[in-house]
């Protein structure tokens, strides 16, 4: 069994921000010479989230407009965490979609259906933030 | 170590269906013949989930109703993916509850609650839809 | 590849608890004597979460008062499974957070940012709950 893992730093636009990090993980998987496993992806920011999903703009907006409902970020003082910094809402998303996914290696390609992607979602954007990559496999 | 990956196909019967597929993961992982591992089940599905949890009837509508309240199908027009398809909601849902589990494999059997399955959710239901079953292990 | 599994008996003190168990996890880890691979940890209550996060009492109290808004207790006539116990809003939100977390291991050591952890969430407290620890790898 071979094992590699590296960190990968992406960087948001927006406030809140959803791109693909597929090709970035793609691009990792190749490095480690590893064609069967499974390739773990977890996002070192507590503000952030992984997900498997279509990377398709109308479509991320509706996800987020539906998390902003559950979490919104206003008023600041509903949330006990508000004290230094107004992020709570952002850690609160974080937790609801979840920091990282697994994905199958095959053939060293990923095994995603042909429209999914690996959804990057930064709830606390404009700064670099890092992501773990990791694979296991022969 | 040893890898498998086999394609599994599920109908669901009603428009948002919720299903165990253990029995089908448990086949494929006697067919791989790896006795220690880790599966991973993947629905390639966009609008379908897979979950750990019991089976109930009664538990997976409350589920559902739940996951309805907060991401509605309609109004159609709240959506701005709603454009060919009106299947916004089914795609918000399966972000929610996510597309992917991983499960111990010890000595050959799912290391699972004995009330605990792996269960699919199909928030587009009435086609065929197709999980990636992949193990790695000894 | 090496492989390991064991369980860990957590107990919660409060009706909705939420705490680390990253320390339990990395003794197994220590334990398993396994250098580099991946560790799943999976629930083995079907009322209860895990998740990757930060421990602060505030964060994880804003946490659980949005999941409470989201499935509230009551009325307990809303759900369908309350006829015998009343705990359908327990496993409803173990359902939304997930019951289960992979985390890459490194030269032994979990590979999480340094002010994360994995967080145990239990939603029908008071009582001892397993959680099972399983690694692979080298």
């Amino acid at each position: 069994m071979k094992h590699y893992s590296k960190k990968v730093t992406v960087k948001s636009e927006q406030p809140r921000d959803y791109f693909a990090i597929t090709q970035q993980v793609s691009f990792v998987v190749a490095e480690s010479e590893i064609k069967n496993g499974i390739v773990l992806c977890y996002s070192g920011s507590n503000t952030s989230s992984i997900f498997i999903h279509i990377e398709d703009k109308n479509l991320l907006q509706d996800i987020d407009q539906c998390l902003h409902k559950f979490a919104p970020e206003k008023p600041y003082s509903q949330y006990a965490f508000n004290v230094n910094r107004n992020d709570a809402a952002a850690h609160i998303k974080s937790v609801f979609l979840g920091r990282q996914v697994s994905v199958s290696v095959n053939e060293g390609v990923l095994e995603l259906d042909e429209d999914d992607h690996i959804i990057f979602a930064d709830f606390d954007g404009g700064r670099e933030k890092t992501i773990l990559v990791k694979i296991i496999g022969v």
